[in-house]
């Protein structure tokens, strides 16, 4: 783990210390996913089973997950993990039911009533990832908000076993939270699939989801053609941003470190403290701790990235925080919400000693579906106005236009527009003859 | 304009009857501006002063507006014009606010509390066009809500005149809305210039506003880096679709129709009716109408591209409708608000013959800023929640960690992930050894 003092780094060592690894949108992931999605447009469904054996080694006779593949999926599955993806997406419903948008009506004027209605976005595409283990928790956040926003038609793509087959939690998880058709299918074709449709696949309105560089550059295509989709947001590896002060559990900071570090090798892993006591406790523990994991390989190739950065107090910690905009920020600090008015951008907040990462990932009920790689100073995770459309509406009366009738042609003669003008000075017209 | 029957076309003649222009994302294009972006990040300023000779043929000392500059326009600008602006923004005001998103808190169990907080995106770029004209209008709708997120630092930017200067209007809109500076850049160079940051002009991590093929596409090319910006939204041309019935005042409609027309000659104009005497009679009124403006030539070019179209029924306008999605919807019906459930897809509706689209355009108190060219499918118009983050935070309390750690241990044990599971489970562990 890298040790490094935020004090005694010039400008380019504390942007060195922050940086992310370069995005690689070279150019042979751009034109080899220009070309699976050239492929899936041209061949539909053929250049899917093609791509499928190619990239996941697997043989798919039917693409689409069938009634009786869910069925067999749902009586195969554990009773206890049923129950706990039940209950988490009990949570999950709760939260985000209350954080939903509601419709908005105003009166700006007499006769002028303005409002906002919220419509579901159409037909949502939902791509589950699978590349070390199959991720059912995904699942679930992305169709219990689309559950709720009401979306015409859900569809969810994750790639198969070898073997054909389909995870079974994610199966369960998705048919209880209103996913109606699950495509076995990975990477940039499921993206391609989801975007322009084929004879199997709906075209979908919009992309929803994590996924790796190739599933993240089709996003980022198919979202750049009118005639693709839109996406949720764009993605980068995965990434917490841990502040610690001198009174923090050393095994607890240790464990939530390792928990995103076991993500993958290039997950970003950086601890804040103002105690040099405790950077050095953490790494001991950090160490310790990662010699008993399954993924400690991938755990260490992370951790060789990963840093340890001694600040000189709380208040400078934030700021280094909302420099670098972390997807995940956890707060193991005394009176960790009195540093919450500080925090300008991150993907999701966790207050003190608690509160680990991982209720998060799977349970408290907020997201997991987080904007990383500093995008987190511009977007939002994802919540149930991410599968809906907020359209205003206007309806003014005869009073209501002679009221705001004026002014409206006035800003219309000052910016040349004289149909716009008129369209108004004809209905005053009107109204003067009618009366 | 072009009269259609929409029961009597097939597939393909009903897809073409709502086709769009193709947006020319045509290679020269997509090169030219990254030619620009890229001469801005080699060259800033410099870059900036020589595209703006370019392609706006205008020599600019300081691209940046003085303050002198704001207090000349202020003390230059028609009161009754700065009233107006003063009166729209007001309204703008009141109804942004109604709408803007609150923070949520939810115990989701009990010890277990989950929140969602709203934070300003840090540094806004907007983008305010003068094809034709200047828009001071375009900048109250990206200034206000700007403002009321409370964005720390809000950059403007316009394209000057030929004379060096800015539109007094626009300057004194966006200096009465907290806009912070203004700078004299139009096209691509001032996207440019606002995503990657100049000597003069401020990095910003988010774009806002319409523009021409060339700002559109530069808003593509910066929002797909991740050293750009994130954007509002893509754009094509502006568009109405009406929908009339028989009772419909022809005048009313036509004058809505041209003030789309006049707007430039790749303007998008739909009418659908179920009333045959209906089309003519607007049909008729567009022509006379049209004669009589300043800007008819352009008009004439939009509709002759228009489409008056015959359909069977209101419902099925409606239905129509929703598969144009169109920008700015317009019900000159009867029972207008009877309609309004069935609209899936727009971005802003205005219902009943005394609601003219230029009420919204201007002052009724709702954005003008919308999607177009079918992206009102999955995107929204701005808000104010466009200019903000959408942060989550948890609080599990030890009770709080007893009721959901279980059910988290179960999840990331199914995914394998071993040490989210040991996050909790430590921490559970350390509960019972302190009990």
């Amino acid at each position: 783990m890298n040790r490094l003092d935020w004090n005694s780094l010039d400008g380019a060592g504390q942007r060195a210390a922050l940086a992310r690894p370069a995005q690689s949108r070279a150019d042979s992931l751009r034109s080899g996913v220009e070309q699976i999605i050239a492929r899936v447009r041209a061949d539909g469904d053929d250049a899917l089973r093609e791509l499928s054996a190619r990239f996941d080694r697997c043989t798919l006779e039917a693409i689409e997950v069938t009634e009786e593949e869910f069925r067999a999926a749902e009586a195969t599955l554990a009773p206890a993990l049923k129950a706990a993806i039940d209950e988490a997406a009990a949570r999950i419903e709760a939260f985000h039911r209350a954080a939903a948008p509601m419709p908005v009506t105003l009166d700006t004027a007499t006769g002028v009533r303005v409002e906002r209605v919220l419509r579901p976005v159409g037909r949502v595409g939902l791509y589950v990832p699978a590349g070390s283990a199959p991720l059912p928790s995904t699942a679930l956040m992305l169709g219990v908000p689309a559950r709720i926003a009401g979306c015409r038609e859900v569809v969810l793509c994750s790639p198969a076993r070898a073997d054909g087959g389909c995870d079974e939690a994610v199966l369960y998880a998705a048919r209880s939270n209103g996913v109606h058709k699950v495509f076995k299918l990975g990477g940039a074709q499921a993206i391609a699939a989801m975007a322009y449709g084929t004879a199997s696949v709906p075209k979908c309105d919009k992309l929803f989801g994590p996924g790796n560089a190739w599933v993240t550059e089709a996003k980022l295509q198919v979202s750049a053609d009118p005639d693709g989709a839109a996406i949720d947001m764009p993605a980068g590896p995965s990434e917490v941003l841990v502040i610690a002060d001198a009174a923090a559990n050393p095994a607890f900071v240790a464990a939530d470190l390792l928990s995103q570090a076991e993500h993958g090798p290039d997950s970003q892993v950086i601890l804040l403290s103002p105690s040099a006591t405790m950077l050095d406790a953490v790494e001991a523990e950090v160490l310790r701790q990662c010699a008993a994991l399954p993924r400690a390989e991938i755990a260490e190739q992370a951790l060789a990235q990963s840093r340890l950065i001694a600040v000189a107090s709380l208040a400078q910690a934030v700021e280094v925080s909302n420099r670098y905009a972390p997807e995940h920020l956890i707060l193991q600090v005394n009176e960790a919400r009195e540093l919450l008015d500080g925090i300008e951008s991150a993907g999701s907040v966790f207050l003190g000693a608690w509160t680990p990462e991982s209720v998060g990932d799977y349970c408290s009920g907020s997201n997991h579906v987080l904007p990383t790689y500093g995008y987190a100073r511009s977007y939002s995770g994802v919540s149930v106005a991410s599968y809906q459309k907020q359209i205003t509406v206007q309806e003014v009366s005869p009073d209501g236009l002679r009221a705001i009738g004026p002014c409206t042609a006035t800003l219309a003669a000052a910016e040349q527009l004289e149909a716009h003008r008129r369209a108004v000075t004809l209905r005053l017209a009107a109204l003067e003859d009618a009366a």
